[in-house]
């Protein structure tokens, strides 16, 4: 039987199940998927104080706090070893931490944000830094101490403790406990890329699990180091790193059914705006993010940040999608090989669809659709609602798949640069990071999430969160979308009054 | 060497492996594949007493009872948790089913029908409720406190205890062992949907082991949720979900030898009558779990069921064939790709043959023949008796091939849907499904396995389970079917009476 | 580093690597493939006294004992459990063996051969009998205690203790010492089918060890019941049966080194005489079981044996190869696909080659080469010196490919039909097995192993054991031969005198 | 994340990481990959104490010790046995040492050199002779005590310890910890053959670990005991033997992020001058294990040595690329099929770049650039800055990418055979292996590792490691080079003075 998500043929079924109100890891986080920034990305390890203080203050200036943005996570390479004398636990680095940890969280906490901390469930850190195991419980203790609110867990030195589901999740575990045992709301991040089927035993541990080696900022470049692919790239004893948004997509598909409130498929930090990448490429990206229901962690410079990029991570209507209450991925319909080759020597063109929670207030669950152009050439791309449907009834017998669909175009309503420009420019400005700056003076149009959770948004069909431009496809119908080369059209569909809709049993 | 269904060469030895009476699994159960009805394909969570009691009295009414369809299965989402203060003992759902599960087995019971329970060896069940894990003795007491005749065991949450036999054969083992241990006969139905090779572990412990991810009502539409198919797709780490039937027989090729009385592989519930297939691919869909032996639960809504699904579920001389006293599956005998791709990219032919118990009192088992078209076209089929009996002397050596055979057409006789619509009719009209109606006063014509077992009605050459639709095909001849796109054709294979049939030796 | 018999590019390492004396299982057996027969392939469960020393009598009568098939190898289904009032010993089925298995034994004893056992390290043997997993000691006693020289131990419910090297083998150690506990030297044959990598660890357990699932008498049709094929053979968790001849030599190829003095990779009991392959077919098969020091098992009816069949296993030169002293495999040297596809829809063409004990007194071992033709007809095949020797140096390099050589065909002097023919008659004209007819008496040309050993027959040039028809093959030159469709060519190779051999450095 | 050494964007970080110190296992060796030579791919078993002296001297002789080859490494079938008496210690085989083993590392110890010992984790080596499993804390000690520098620690008969990680790392752990506590510092060489991923375990327990079978003497010819190749050649539960360069070098393109000072991936011995290659694919050969950083360990007959074979074993340049202080892999960028099929069947190319420490003093690191030809015919090969930057920022968008760089041909300036030719005579000439002469003496213009390490001489641009051929290649543009069938160009890029380079933030 498949996991609880995949109820599919009872629309009404969902309410059921979460009347149980299972969330798998017991400690009431990440009812949708994470968001944050996080450093690795794009500074490696070059880690201080001065760079997640002026990084938070950004984020609260430009509004991605007020878009849900709330963890500021220190990656690896923070430590200079343990503390022989005072229980063995880490000690910070002095020279980029001057103040200590507790006072970064301190300050953090006050912008209205949470401190995200890195550890490793091995003798060292993938960055030869001190490691957590065997030390789970007291660096659980200094985290909390700390005021320490996520806690991202890494894989590298494990000493043997893995290759079998039982080795990887008793190491994995261990942590855990520790982390709840503090009494402190952590929210734990495995980070064991995808080794060991973390899907099938993360979500009563953890509140998210990556499922492959690490992203880079590439649409489909293939690099020996992320060697598994195709249609086994599932069981990947070798994750790697250097893995392309689309390689990292593929191995989502197959496993989409296991994200769930309070743990997620983490398909890895956004590469948006590291560079690399076209404006159509970091569309597609953050929208195949956001579908999957992976934590949506920020990997760039925003510091430096480009306006055409913070408009593609300031979409409310694509992180609606993401942060949707049904917390149910979407899952892949189709995927073709095409004749259009691209530089790195692929062609394909996919289609996604998944559920969302109901804005109209029927029946019906609203649905997302996705369509990514891995060609070279801009492509005519179509989506049925037989295809859209399949999960409700193949071959065009779902009930949906016979009713008429309002479709909603959710990168129409994009952010100019102009504006993500002057919001950039606004901030700069002040002079004073500290300054009393934020989205909500600047950006009067834009959703703020702190005062209304996207979940009563939806609710209140924001059009900030629902987009306002609308066409309608029939019964039984297609939507068609022209898209760049490796770019993406995203769509959310609504249920339109119908008084025909034949019965299930009619068909 | 192979299992012991798998003695080829020496027909006559069959009898002498059945003298030691090994049941790998001690409980008397499931000598032939197990026959019933669970509400998951068709429901999901949305179970209630209502729905099984309405559906019993159907299956009653309907004659499927008497057909041999047993077991009425709640599957998944009907309790609210353990009652810390009577030994956490499990809390059936009070608003699903008021009266509590004793009253439902009780009234299954009454109607002469098994109750199947769900549970699941993890943490929690698929759905989200609680598991078994941890729990096996109190749990198999209060299944058999209620009257449980039967329970399907899950595997989701199973917190690391999986990826090697070991950890999935121990973990399966203790219910089956809790379940021994109540006294109770209570046929054991493992759902570890084929991982770690439950077909080498399950008989000792199980009466079933599924082989594969869930089933889709699809005939053979590929899903990134179902990865594992081709050749090597018996080592499926990822099982998933969504799985053709065309997927699952696939990999039902590779294990066939595993299946023997007292332990099936289980090819999971059937889909027809859930209205995405055509009625030949609903045909080849029963006809392949027929052969396979697999478990035939039946998985539609039986309140809405079209003549046309009841006319194939009813079809006796298939479920003779599963209920065959040999107990041993057919074998794929060859598959070839086609030219004929259909709507899923798919195109190939495949013929599987297997021995059934003798019904001519002769030394040679009677044979069944199945010829699957996975084209999209209309396809004439052939199967060669060197083909058909290769098992018993490769390249026409076998004695069997060397002979005439008489050949039942298993679906000739199938029930016209006039009758089947008489029959729900019939059942309806009552207004009352406690009523006195049943098969056997109304399906005057049909078979009834109440009353004479399929072993006694083979051996009693009943036309009802033999067919009466004959032809002949002679020595080192050929079977030519035209068969329908997505159908099949069977057939039971005879010996004729021969007095030149040459020997081995002089071949 | 590999493993001892690979120490390829100097030749004159062979003798100091057996001053050693390792004999990995300690019992001093098996110091070359073992031999005998088997009643499996042909018989199945039908096994019985009278069926064992029929068989007995005509190896003694045909001279196949003085050709060396010592073994005469009862196999499954041959007790009816266990006798709880003594020590929970094995019982023998007293309707197949009245006068129990200790007179069997002496019988066999008596006729100079040895008795061979069979049991399972599982619950079951694969037929449904009491298997000896958790009463290693106990049968082993009992085996001891009944004379037996040889144990065939399967791998059937195995009650998970499968799936990793370290799970196989502790079971499999457990019999080993139990065995050796005994006092009693007895052969130890692994019959896991290859899981878990036996050629890792079983030759400081056992005797031999099956590389593959069980052998079916077909040259190379595929059957999904065998699912492992192609260059990823070796990893092969589904074993399964009904596995070719061609698709065992396959799996064979990548484990070659592993065969040893003492410890064998097991190719599965000969299918010659069985019936379904071409007389080419079987000459290939014994072929390649000879040159991957296989076991050599017959798996016939003695009792019908085709003259042509006897001569096939009667040949000596081909057994000499098998027999060698210098106990190495040979290996592959390459496969090529080709266009003459045949009924199974294969066609490839392969050579082996591997070293042998020099015949010539000489610094340069002999040399097997083995060609095998997969078309579909009559090809062309040829060996260059540079391939046949490339294990002591690529591309030419080695300093035997520098040499001439003396080519023998080994299978020309194949023994005639006719005086097949006549062994088989003149000993059915004795009416009487038990008389003192034997193979020195008849076969008068015939070699006779037991009164010479191999060893000492190939010291001592014997040309029943070289074989006499002779061609000679210059330095970097071919070896040509014109191969049956299926069939194959074998030769000995043996070192011409030159006086003008460049050296190693001159090259 | 990935490991500490693919900290990719900032170039500035590497120093950060070092700040750490972290050497994953303790004992303060192979900070740079070891360098020796080993007797095993020339002489197998054939070992004793004058092939060990002779060969030492001879290191001496021709300047090989004054370029890094420090270690002379005896391989197996040195001992005979344990000597019950004296605590199971080993005991050195007497005839072919028949002072023992002490003496031979005294005689080594006085010519510089490290002495390298031989023992396997299981019952036996891989020759038969005794193993070290369950003998760890005495061999340790034993080889402590005669002096040695040096363990390879092979993998046969490992009694089932193998199979996953925990058990291979546990076994190789235990003589990791035994030799540590002999307080003398032993250079830890794992040769488990790349089984159950060391790169992942083994840098916290040894200085190196095999990722691969056995080379052979071979470019890139298949062989069937080397299965494992391809795009899954990570994934080998079967190492074998007989692999080709090209085959071990496709394995470490996957794992080249694992190479760290103090930890390597050993691609093992080098067949340089075993006389099976070309000169241009002896040439590659020695590239391809310079820039992947394996340990570079002599396989040849030194006394024997061809001038052409000394030459490529002497060129400092490429040698300098391998002991580079930075201790980075270079990666592969790419790999293409082509057309030109050699005789093996193959046709390839491929370009790897990587990391070298700044020899211009500069912010940006230099970096080594490689052309591998697998064609059959000459070709013009092309590496574009994009691709070799990729790391610093794909497609083009590295800074690096955007500068000039001085182009140094690393292989322009080898020595001729002619200078070779003389100091092979020269040392010949002696007569007395032991007389005073060495490189110092008579390649006066060679460099001395001994008197300079590569780190100074690099910090100091000694053109005898940075060549002294340059071109120059603009930003953004291609290094063109013609490559020799089989062969490798081999490039050195250093950074040139630029005015104008873009920022990251302005492309």
């Amino acid at each position: 039987m498949v996991s609880f998500k995949e109820v599919s043929f009872v629309a009404a079924v969902t309410a059921a199940l979460f009347s149980i109100g299972v969330n798998a890891v017991d400690n009431g986080l990440a009812i949708t998927p994470q968001m944050g920034w996080d450093n690795w990305n794009a500074f490696g390890c070059d880690v201080s104080e001065e760079l997640l203080l002026q990084t938070a203050q950004l984020i609260v200036d430009y509004g991605l706090k007020d878009l849900g943005y709330h963890y500021v996570i220190l990656d690896d390479c923070w430590s200079v070893g343990r503390n022989a004398s005072n229980n063995n636990s880490l000690i910070a680095d002095p020279e980029k931490f001057p103040r200590g940890m507790a006072a970064v969280a301190d300050n953090l906490h006050a912008l209205g944000l949470g401190f995200g901390m890195y550890s490793d469930a091995g003798k060292y850190t993938c960055g030869g830094y001190a490691g957590s195991l065997g030390y789970e419980t007291v660096d659980a203790n200094t985290f909390a101490g700390w005021g320490v609110d996520y806690l991202k867990y890494d894989n590298c030195f494990n000493e043997g403790y893995a290759g079998n589901q039982q080795l990887s999740s008793a190491r994995y575990r261990t942590m855990g406990n520790a982390l709840n045992a503090t009494g402190r709301p952590i929210l734990y991040s495995l980070c064991n890329w995808g080794e060991d089927y973390p899907w099938n035993w993360g979500s009563t541990i953890a509140n998210s699990w990556r499922i492959s080696g690490d992203v880079f900022d590439s649409f489909d470049m293939a690099d020996a180091r992320c060697p598994c692919d195709g249609p086994d790239a599932w069981n990947c004893g070798l994750p790697g790193f250097h893995c392309s948004v689309t390689n990292i997509m593929n191995k989502a598909s197959f496993i989409v059914s296991k994200a769930q409130p309070g743990g997620w498929n983490d398909l890895d930090m956004l590469e948006v705006g590291n560079g690399a990448m076209t404006d159509a490429e970091y569309v597609a990206h953050f929208s195949m993010w956001a579908v999957a229901k992976s934590p949506l962690i920020m990997g760039n410079d925003i510091r430096t940040i480009a306006p055409a990029d913070l408009a593609i991570l300031s979409n409310t209507a694509v992180i609606a999608v993401n942060q949707d209450p049904s917390g149910s991925s979407a899952a892949r319909r189709w995927i073709y090989n095409t004749n259009g080759t691209d530089a790195n020597g692929r062609a394909s063109i996919q289609m996604w669809s998944g559920n969302l929670a109901s804005t109209t207030g029927g029946t019906y669950s609203d649905m997302v659709v996705l369509l990514v152009n891995g060609n070279d050439a801009t492509t005519v791309m179509n989506a049925t609602l037989a295809n859209i449907f399949v999960d409700s009834g193949p071959v065009g017998t779902a009930p949906q798949a016979q009713m008429s669909w309002e479709v909603r175009d959710l990168w129409a309503n994009r952010m100019s640069s102009d504006e993500a420009a002057s919001i950039i420019a606004a901030s700069s400005a002040t002079g004073n990071a500290t300054a009393g700056y934020n989205a909500t003076t600047v950006g009067s149009g834009r959703y703020n999430s702190t005062a209304m959770s996207y979940k009563e948004g939806l609710a209140a069909n924001s059009t900030l969160l629902l987009g306002n431009v609308t066409t309608t496809v029939q019964a039984l119908g297609t939507i068609t979308a022209t898209v760049d080369p490796h770019g993406a059209a995203l769509f959310r569909l609504r249920a339109l009054p119908t008084g025909s809709l034949r019965k299930r049993d009619e068909l």
